[in-house]
């Protein structure tokens, strides 16, 4: 079903975003993981809006509440339902959103594919479903943790519009991307990112760019033949982000501008370890990861929400105009980047687990 | 499970390159659809290798047989099995391949993964896969012209190389396309990419680029929120296809180019009908398509089977080289129009019966 | 995943008898159902511990929150999240229960398992698991009541031990089942029935039998071939609810006892409507409904929890022995009545998208 | 879907009883597993018609063609195709069907779900199908046996109409099943149910019975919580065999008879292991197995083909009369005794691999 992502450990997310609240179970969870709410919070945290000053000012504390699935500490190998109730809710900003259609939002295809729509609020289509998602990607990757130690997934944001930072995805740090507001790798990035986001945000207008993510130490196998492929997955994932429109993995688009003879990853030994000189295929081929670095980029276009006036119709049909109101993102990359972690932490434990069903133990 | 698509109509391909064939079974297919083995043939036809003197000159008739679920020349809401033997079998071409791992193929991530492989072909990891999706295909296709008579569904070569055509997806046919052997939309890149193709095979090298795809007509309404969003559907599908890297759809990459004023689509009415003046968005909004062309494009990277030596190692952990033999394509690229437009067919098909199961008819 | 039930009207439960609730996430839901917790609490009323003298006297109000999926009084299409919180929880009735395994319980094999077991409580395995099919439930209700407005759905007592029921299944009433705190169709049986209950109760012992049910009005053509024949559907539903020990639908282990020609049901024309003249099919035949009643029976053992010492062995691997603590019910049937017409529900709403995807209308 | 079985070792049965053959695609079988057609062919021959005067005389030899999967002896890891021809077809024996329901058969339903029936023999409804599923079994068996070397499946004809065998379910041997051509347990019963048998057969009528099936030696642990309790799926699988009316498990239906105390069953120390002194059980609590013999009873209806003349309608819905012809089995007892072994192989195996997924190695 269209809510539920990864096979064996299975996530469900609900709840719209203005309402009793939203959440997920997560089923498949292996037992005797520890596992507590502080351990979740800190994910949420550095999704939640309210973070800086060129994010959302939409105050949520987005505290998560366990309500199953853990006991004494630990995992109870049942399902694990976490909820996060809505605080800060102002459904008067969206009143006009009741009969007009906002551009590039789901208002339009939500009303015609239901005959209803949650038109206090974005609804499922907003960025709060996510909630859910890295609420269950700390368990998840609680349980990578313990089968890779060594596995690290980083994501970063690599472009904002036209500003491209310079980041090495082999070394980039966990703590480059954190010591700053736009979560990009690259010091040099910040400010002009920066500025750029404010100006926009300033002239009520929004911005998009490129997040890029690394997962270093990945072990071999993981993914499977034909339609699970590690990369199908992984795009199946990042396409579910709200708001993202493309998808490479390793060499990705660039690479068709290589001939075969520069494109292919020539295998070599480094002591017992098979590993390739290059790495255009980003760490994965025939659909299962070979051991290098696994790289990918996900598209996030401009925030649709601006604070502009365009041209759009009613719901009864008729041609008005629409100025965006309430509290929105002019630029979602910096709040993308761990949500692009999460999805990429379900994908490899799910794929995890498969192998593990599978083939035994990795 | 991984060699399975879609969830009401539901493919389960089988099958490796060298072996007793390749097919498919396909469940959940609507009842008293006609059908016959040369509605099916004539789309394997277009996929089947030695078709013209730039693709591989392996010799497949491809002759598909229907084992099940079609009676008196319509379905019978049953299984329906399909199988293609395989005929020009040559595993002497392979002999090398049982020990050295094929750099930028799948033999060491299949080896790894389950300790075994079938190294007299490509395996599961071959071309000759994609059979069982464009036979299954066929059946989606008539379904969706019985549901959408207008649809259409129409991919081209757009790129090779660095080698860009110029087509407007609006008024691209068929007969353009299927008029040059690069099944390119463009034809004065007909020449061009033609030229590039032959000069990379005489080199022993090897080239990729860019498939575009549309669809035109297409209803409103398909796709569901979350993870089961066209564009996640689709992504994933181009991703599972063989030798992809890249997916993306409307503005895509190029989007984020833009701002949020420039990227908006905004609504009128075209009669009674919704339309938007821009289609960045690509046809799809919130997951769900929205009545515009739904517009993406996936990447191919260049042929990894080159006949130039290239470094490598063996299942012993040696290093050693390996020079490419056997028969193969040197630009996969005029043999994947078919399996995109396959691929896209099942993902609409799929979603059109998930869009009648909860909400009733189109 | 196994706490997930239903393709297409897909609900997901969760949730420990002691913890912080029980709920269920329904996916898949058709939008536009009117739907409010009044709707779902009447059915929660009926399954709550501490209606009658012979029922556990647990004290839950069983107070349902809908957390999302239902907007200004109606489905959206999107999932729906129901909550129920735990209230009257004692733990320290089940502090022996911390390392001594209840007989004929899941404490040992869940231990054995996971390695983990919520030991203050029944965890997964209590009744109280069902409470978020029963909610469930009452939306599914509500789309076949939309569907089907004739369906009818009853399920009541037919056996308490050896004292059997008299019932005409095409006749019996609601009205007749819910005026007896036995929930038996018979009302000469409720006398013997109750004293039976009460009898074992006093002695600290329990009883079971066995709840029949009956669709009355039933469509032709829910059920599909082969693994998901509408009886095997309804008999892993059944199998699925706690205590159970046996399933059989129509003629059932009886039938076996007739010839071909006795167990035939012949048809007949009744107007325009094909009938059948018997009905030892039980309304369903290769799988699919034939628009006859739907019979079928669900053995439940004595309920596992006993006020009688017993002996056992602890977690430690030593013999000893136990007494049962704690509320519980004597007999689980007049409870497990609406849990069987919730299951019954789910399995036909389940069925009837998935005819609708396939074949369309009906 | 509905011609699918199984989460994590799953196949998909094709093919109708007239028409190109019959098959299974297996997915998710671990990789390495020796296989070969005589593995399976062993197990075909069993099912097979033709092996004995009291079953049907339809000569097929059901030889069976590895089509993918498996190379130099070993399966892949990649999906197993199996496939099996139809030879001895006689549709002409089917005119009369193709305008007359056949009573207590699925034509009806068939034609009422689908609108078309492959009426030229029983189309997915005909034993034939369980071809696949035994095939399928053969290699469930082979991973079984590697993970858990002493479990056993054997189950053997209970009961035909009223004679009832007398077996002990802790010793009954393969041997003394398969030594007589009722495949009963009891060397006593064989006499009487053979000669039941024929002389239903020479009356044009038929006769039905119980099969029981005992696992033993069966590891702890198999089972999950909730929807898929080993109960569940095995009702689900029993069910799901043409002809079924019934499942119990343990102490099934006539347990409902005995008092809680006498009903659970007390644990005790046999050295270092957990047992249960009484097993009323049937080796599974809370869904999950307990380690004790895992016994279920299948109730089966007399053939619904009876060579006798009986009452029923045309498709033109006019009343009409049908004897029955073709080759048939007056008695399915002898043959269904593999498919369930069969039914039950394809479960233990699938939830073996779900545990490992989840818990880790057994």
């Amino acid at each position: 079903m269209s809510n539920s992502f990864g096979q064996l450990f299975r996530i469900s997310t609900w709840g719209e975003s203005h309402g009793g609240g939203v959440g997920v179970v997560i089923d498949g969870c292996p037992p005797c993981i520890p596992l507590s709410e502080d351990d979740i919070q800190h994910d949420l945290d550095r999704r939640r809006p309210g973070q800086s000053e060129i994010v959302t000012p939409r105050q949520e504390s987005d505290t998560c509440e366990i309500l199953s699935g853990v006991f004494e500490g630990q995992t109870l190998g049942t399902p694990i339902a976490l909820l996060v109730r809505n605080k800060d809710q102002r459904p008067s900003s969206y009143t006009e959103m009741k009969d007009k259609y906002r551009p590039s939002h789901a208002d339009f295809t939500y009303d015609t594919k239901y005959g209803t729509r949650a038109w206090h609020g974005g609804g499922r289509a907003s960025a709060r479903e996510t909630i859910g998602r890295v609420a269950a990607a700390s368990v998840a990757k609680k349980i990578l943790a313990k089968l890779f130690p060594e596995l690290e997934i980083l994501a970063w944001v690599q472009s904002v519009k036209g500003i491209e930072a310079t980041v090495d995805a082999s070394t980039v740090t966990s703590e480059t991307i954190e010591s700053n507001i736009v979560r990009t790798g690259d010091p040099h990035a910040v400010g002009p990112m920066t500025d750029l986001i404010k100006e926009m945000r300033a002239a009520g207008n929004s911005v998009g760019g490129v997040v890029e993510c690394v997962i270093r130490n990945a072990p071999t196998g993981l993914g499977n033949p034909v339609f699970d492929k590690l990369e199908a997955s992984l795009a199946q994932a990042m396409l579910s982000i709200p708001a993202t429109k493309g998808f490479e993995i390793g060499s990705g688009f660039a690479g068709t501008q290589l001939t075969g003879t520069e494109h292919n990853d020539p295998f070599y030994m480094e002591g017992d370890t098979v590993r390739t000189i290059t790495n255009h295929s980003g760490g994965v081929q025939g659909g299962i990861s070979n051991g290098e670095n696994i790289g990918f980029r996900t598209a996030f276009k401009p925030t649709a929400t601006i604070m502009t006036e365009q041209k759009t119709v009613s719901n009864k049909h008729e041609e008005t105009a629409l100025k965006g109101r309430g509290r929105h993102d002019a630029c979602v990359l910096p709040r993308a980047v761990p949500i692009v972690e999460a999805m990429t932490a379900l994908v490899l434990c799910d794929h995890a687990l498969r192998h593990t069903a599978q083939c035994g133990s990795h």
